[in-house]
């Protein structure tokens, strides 16, 4: 059952994949950008079809989407961020993907994170692993401190935490960068590439975490909120610490001294 | 003259993008991130491509790579950082390129930043304009607080300013990133996505800014360092500060408060 869910996902990353790509590629048609309609508008038409598709096949399930919503009294619900890095992709920066998790109780049980520009899918069902293009991955074992120990933060205004203070105590510990999405950012924990996202977001934040829960879980790392709590990813979270799991304590450690 | 001095540069520009993209292919394979072996490599072939192609075409040119150096008694000097952006690319993050200038007496005269991944040749001459692939580009005329407006900041060990606390102030009134190359940053300002980029770098930091200096230059926007003055790119450079130019002043006046 979980497999044909995560087929089912990854149908529609693929559809998704192509409308961002045709977007995308007006690469010097400089007048779109001052406006959200663009980003608007690939959004839109990704979640208005993830809509479509699961009142086809799964009619029970309940939609939440960074757009749009579709609510039944159901324990399941596909929560999704149709385009995660939108300021990159306005910007033609290629670092954006597409994000929907099939989350159970509060819990996500199936994920798939698909990066169209360089064609690579990632996605996950609990307790079965990790997967790249259907290739296992696994975080690294990189601890605080250590060579190349890469810690990726979203800086946007938010209250749950001074972010930029952080940034300063951490960056003699830890390389620091600021990629503009952070499911990309999980997947690159997910891949052994980096070591740890912090992720300020709160409201919707859910849609931009619940696949990459599951994925990074799998591949051997670890996901919870701010305080270092499992929490509920079908509605709004708060925050998200997700690391290779190895300095997934002494990163909460540094955290606790900025939560606002 | 300067037209064939161009031409010359993109063909170095050419073949670095052979040899990153060769090396980055190797997506999945876990084990060479722990170290820079790769990354040496790849910085290395490159830079000892163009000193060979120097000495073969201008003799009496000198060479300033990150890696390798060919020093003449010339007024002319090609600056190159051979892969900018080492900690995306070690990473697999498509935020790299190559980037090559040709410095005459100080001030770069003709430009040329690679984008292999998405096989973009950003170019420019002194005083004819700045294209990427052929198309003339030009800055964007966003203030500071105008939406869409951005400023990227490489976040590093430096004394030069405390960017950190910049960042704290900026962050109400500029989108943040910190993309992890500032050479492909200052390509998004000169096509008009990006409207600022601070850069702390001094030591060997005229390699990752000659070209970039030309082409924004060029592209109507404006770079100085951190300090608001004009300065030579043919040895250390005291930060930078690349900007669509209608900005500037109120940046500088920014980063004034933070320079230590």
């Amino acid at each position: 059952m979980f497999n044909e869910y995560l087929e089912f996902a990854k149908e529609i990353a693929l559809y998704a994949g192509k409308i961002m790509l045709e977007f995308y590629q007006d690469k010097l048609d400089l007048n779109y950008k001052e406006d959200k309609t663009v980003v608007t508008l690939v959004d839109k038409k990704i979640n208005s079809y993830l809509i479509e598709k699961v009142k086809e096949k799964y009619k029970n399930h309940s939609v939440n989407g960074e757009e749009e919503s579709y609510k039944k009294n159901s324990e399941y619900v596909w929560v999704c961020d149709p385009l995660d890095g939108t300021g990159m992709y306005v910007n033609h920066i290629p670092v954006f993907v597409f994000s929907l998790a099939l989350v159970y109780n509060g819990e996500p049980i199936v994920g798939v994170v698909y990066n169209a520009n360089e064609d690579k899918m990632y996605s996950a069902i609990k307790g079965e692993g990790a997967y790249c293009n259907n290739v296992k991955i696994h975080v690294n074992d990189k601890d605080l401190g250590d060579l190349g120990y890469r810690t990726n933060i979203e800086i946007f205004h938010n209250d749950i935490i001074d972010e930029v203070s952080l940034i300063k105590e951490l960056k003699s510990s830890s390389k620091i960068s600021s990629i503009g999405s952070v499911a990309r950012s999980c997947m690159a924990i997910a891949t052994g590439d980096f070591s740890c996202d912090i992720f300020p977001g709160t409201s919707h934040g859910n849609c931009d975490l619940a696949a990459s829960y599951v994925i990074v879980t799998e591949a051997g790392g670890k996901v919870t909120n701010i305080y270092g709590k499992e929490q509920r990813y079908d509605g709004d979270i708060k925050g998200a610490i997700i690391s290779n799991g190895k300095s997934h304590s002494k990163i909460l450690q540094k955290v606790r001294n900025y939560l606002l």
